[in-house]
């Protein structure tokens, strides 16, 4: 399935949010991540996400789609080219 | 249509988005909005919000369906809870 992320973390935890993210999806703005994953794959990365982070400050959300032609993207200004998934 | 409207702006301009996007969607994060809007609508937003964002360092990305029940949401951690469409 195709999946947008969106995260919303503390300053003391949003590195490890990023790098987690990263391991998984394509990322396409500051705290926004998209791409094909398997529910198996989005389980292990909530999982992974929900050991550190702070459910009363942060927070995650997760948009699902079975498939991405039934989304359009546009982009307005700054472009993110982040395809450095190993940090 | 159902759109899901991601921005990141510079500080000096970021009250100013939000309280743009507050006219035309209901926002689910920090930066996040989502919304059933027309395209007329939504050209309307695009429209104000390219008259003071700076194209080199801000960024809007809209992922648009055509119907919202493509699109499951799940949300982990803190929810958001911004009815307040008037600031």
């Amino acid at each position: 399935m195709y999946i947008i992320l969106v995260y919303d973390f503390g300053e003391r935890r949003v590195g490890k949010i990023l790098k987690l993210c990263r391991q998984y999806l394509n990322r396409v703005q500051n705290s926004v991540f998209e791409g094909e994953i398997t529910p198996s794959k989005l389980l292990e990365l909530t999982t992974r996400a929900e050991k550190f982070m702070d459910e009363e400050a942060d927070s995650i959300i997760i948009f699902k789609s079975s498939h991405v032609k039934w989304l359009d993207k546009t982009v307005i200004g700054k472009q993110v080219n982040d395809l450095n998934t190993i940090i």
